[in-house]
């Protein structure tokens, strides 16, 4: 079975460093440490990247095409601006999950849209660091029901 | 400890019975069930409430906020439409999640703004009625942490 | 064969009594008896309901869906504001007919907008009382067809 | 007593031909001598005439004001673009219906406003050419209010 | 003389409980007491009910339509999302105040719109539980004056 | 010289006849005649035309474009929606003098936009048929002035 | 202590004098003198002041920074424009109290919005000139509260 | 006869001082000499203003409402943004003519509305300081038909 | 095989003629002179026609569906306003190629958006009369692969 | 050499007694004599005023347009809402540097658009009390090159 | 001569792969190949690049400014969202030729627009990938032309 | 002490070579060497950046976040377009200050919003160069005041 890929857009490696009263104080490798476990629990490879740049995260879901089965994503910013992103997951047949940290609905009105979320099979928002978790076990169903 | 409310808006009374193929088969009573299960196997109790009417909804939210220590609401169509479910959400003190069992931002324009996602603390869409159980995980999270 | 609904949404149980040089001077009692005998005239029962509620008109649209053929809806107010009975009538099969008494594109720019007509197989406004029988034929006419 | 005009606007002289699983197969000239010995069997006559000229339609209309009753209409796509026709029918006296064949309101966003419909007493919509027969019915019944 | 009514919308019954730093702790009962005896002094009965129910202050106000001289009313939400209040409100001959704790205009930039103003004779916002004192003198000089 | 060209658009035909306390009792052949004998004394000749129809409008700007001076046009209707208008008249390298009888800012809002006021020299409304006889001694400066 | 400020904006000069049907037959001056009464009454003194000059309301609100308690202000046509009327509202620490005669919400949209109400601690209006008496009333209690 | 009013608002007291290429070399002071000697030859009397000051506008206008017939007016950058003036001539009984020397609709696209022009009785835009004249041949013309 | 249609809308005989130094100098029967030679070339017959009229060429495109395989457009200034020239070509079954001669989108606003463009199989602008050549070859290759 | 006008609009003579926290402590006239100085430092005579009025703020800018060489200006709230402060910039040749204390992009969203910006040669925004310092310099160097 | 730019966007490297119904079987490279030939066929070098990177589209167009005569591109999704791309564009100074494989009128709205068409020469849409063909010819014109 | 980050965004590196009588002849190089300098003189070390890709300006944010005391960004067509980078900057906690050489505000619309300033603590736009001088002075004074 393909690896599930963890893509995280930008300022998302700072995790654990800014506002943690609101991010919680993990960092990123603590999140892909302990989704790789989980992942592997239910029957999983996890291959996580994360990356500021548009252009990488639009190659990582075009790396995703070939070699994964599902996606995890965290656009960060890219939600409310990249259609490229959005291009390219449409061009990715397996199930896809967004995830936002914070609840972006109670946050600035620019970012209340997300491009991601017209192709996302679910999204996931203001759930902490736990949506990634919740987005595993989304997966592992999805997967294990077609 | 005072019961988690789960409520349940307009039209999810009919769960299991309309379009199968987008919404499953299970009926609201099965997902009640399943999560009430779930509920006590992670030391809570459920209580469980469908209407189709607004002002039934505000009547329950107002009970919750005496008798219940939080809430998980699909607020169906009265999302997009209810400033007073909103208001008595925003009387409620304890956490808040909403669900919707469709991922609401691929379907039409005035589904997409939702009046109690400025007030959930979470808000899961599009993962199926394993958005509910993924509900209750983040509240019994959430409730510990207290 | 299983009966057409006939429902009426707030404020139309004032029919006859407010503003008699616009809506006339028939009340609603006189319309549901003339829409009833008519109904009979073309082999059909009617059942008739109106309410000033909206969780009321979403549950007697879901009984239309259960033991109903058609729907003949007046939503009123309801048609510029109520995504719960848009709903409603989604979940139903039949074929659906919207009335309005008063030509609603003449009135307030609020107005203009119905939810329920982009449910409706067919929307008449602006003539009258006339536009329940003129929905009843219609009915006759698709059930007919079918 | 002055006739009755059906007026059809632009390629409504296709009627049968295209899309005939959406408009029916019955011709403009089937339905044009349908409502022809209805109009007669009400006590009217009935001018029937289709143009694909805006500017032409402006002219029936103004003709109508010296030698009409009143004006049965389907603008077809002038609808949606012609001040021109909202004022010719500014400027006649009589009664006026506006009939769409499709629901208009279920269609492309900019087929949701017509000009018309601010000068017609009634619209009907999505209901076939049973749309004319309606018209004719709700006409007969003004003009012999009067 | 015929009684005024005073209506209050969804989760009015919370006065006092919720945010008393806002709203003061006076409940709604004290503010109904203290309006009774004033409404007294002035000569004129008082009617009071709360409710949470859209189609329900529709009904108060139909009934208000036969029972009652006068309406003042604090529509809470539905404010800002009920036609159907409006219209009953139309259906009403007397005089109509409508109250706002709070001043609506400080808030979100959906309560800054409501559809009972366009219908109400006075408003008043962000006076406090006092704003229906102050409707109570209004109505005692507009009753006087007529 | 070439001739000024004076050019009515739709239903202005029945000047004179539709709501003469509006638009006064001056039919058009009134206006032209009077208008001829102005432009005479001012020593111009004066072509008057009216149609309904766009395109005839289209056709007679680009008549005047070899054979006019200048061109006093009252679009009526087409004002609002006409882009060819628009574009013919961008083609006319002489003055234009755009007229409307009624002031079209007290009128519905579609009326406030004239896309033939974004190439037009001068815009007369509201001066009723001495609108033309103004336009008439503007032209005559403009064209004395070249 | 400090006496309270009564300022009437543009055109409320004319008052008594221009649609007494509507603004009724009361003066500005008689207006002023009640309230001077009514203020002395409730052991305040009362400075009133018109202009037509938003420069010069400026100016009085900024006089009312160092030498009033409260203010009472209705701005008339500069509520909706006057931001500079605004901010020096902003500089005020007193309370403040906006009151219209008539109700803006039934008149031209563009009255509905006014820029002094998100400072306003209260709004008053379609209460006639009983809405200045209500709001001394509003202010003795608040400053009374104080 | 009480005399016509000739207003112009801000930074008109520059013409012909400024872009002559677009606005001529004539002064205002020619202009209003003009119209002085214009307007005795159609026996009235002409009284010309002009402030940069919006609340000397709106004085001017209640005086011309008491001491004037009719109003010809400039209003200059007011016309886009004063609601005072707006009053101020709703007060005002007589005909008002509203001139722009340049045709504003060609220009930036927040010149193209006035709140003036929904209370003027014509509007004359583009036809350069000829505007004042037309404007009070119109005047003329009106004030002799009372 | 049936001939291609090559329709050109209001203005367009002008060509050659206004603006050359944007338009070039061949003249509209330059271009379908070399249209139709090249159209020959490639095995097809042409059809040229060119009016000013909305309602022509609405006649032209039906008679292009009974008749024709294949339409090139300019719709010119229709291409903005005219939904009755989109609905015949929504009737019609062959392909359709959308030319402008200048760049659409870098002109006024109200240029940018042709209703055309959403029924067109393809759309070419700003490439200068060499538009009509590519749409030929692009009709050429979609024919010849039916 | 003209001196350059530091002028500043409503609200802003009460620097450095309102929100000294934001504003400091600096009053307006401690600006103007920090600013005086470095001017005579750079070779420049500076001329100040502050006023509350639009009007004099006008009659303010068109005398540099006689009297100065350049202007710096700070339009406080008139820069949101003041077409006449606009024209008369427009009318003045010299270079204009705008600034605002505050950071205006922070505020509410009225606050983000000024008419003067699109004026000015030059915008500073955010930089305290030192903007009108930096403006100084930026201006010292535009005369310098001219 | 220097060499044609042929630059794609992010995603068209999986041209061929992806919906192949929609964009044709052929891959980037076929499509570069064949482009290559026809260049050289014409007199012109190509260059080809292929980029995900909005960034690295930036570098390219910089790059052509220096070493190239005319640019082809196909921006794909930074079409609808890089301003830094068209800011690029306006700093080179040959020709553009921008090319979209699928109409892009016909999908989403937010597609509808490209920052680039304000810059092209020429836009085409829909014609598949024989658009860089017909692009080539035209630069070809362009080029020849100079 | 920290250096301040001099950070410069999309085609900032073509300064002095295109466009040099809008943004002059320095190149970048030049403007980092005399902000260098001046920047010594002030007893600060800069360091300076330029990129077009706006992951390697978040990369360098991310960075000053770290190394950095202040950051003075020229994000160029990143201010219209980028989260991504208002994220990092909200994410550092020193004084930023954005430069924009032009005056956004004069320029095409879509230009007037920048993401950034809602971040920024100083906006300085259309001071050329000299903008970055202005920014120096501006930080040097924050950072002693700290």
């Amino acid at each position: 079975m393909k690896p599930i890929f963890l893509l995280n857009g930008p300022n998302l490696n700072l995790l654990g460093q800014r506002q943690p009263e609101i991010y919680g104080r993990e960092t990123l490798a603590d999140v892909e440490a302990l989704c790789t476990r989980l992942a592997q629990s239910l029957g999983h490879e996890l291959r996580c990247h994360q990356s500021n740049h548009e252009g990488a995260l639009v190659d990582l879901i075009q790396e995703a095409r070939v070699e994964g089965s599902a996606i995890i994503i965290n656009p960060g910013a890219y939600s409310h601006t990249s259609v490229a992103i959005l291009d390219a997951l449409n061009a990715f047949d397996g199930p896809v999950i967004e995830v936002h940290i914070s609840n972006i609905h109670k946050r600035e009105t620019f970012r209340h849209h997300s491009f991601v979320s017209s192709r996302a099979d679910g999204v996931i928002a203001g759930c902490g660091t736990q949506g990634y978790i919740m987005a595993l076990h989304r997966l592992a169903h999805l997967l294990s029901a077609k």
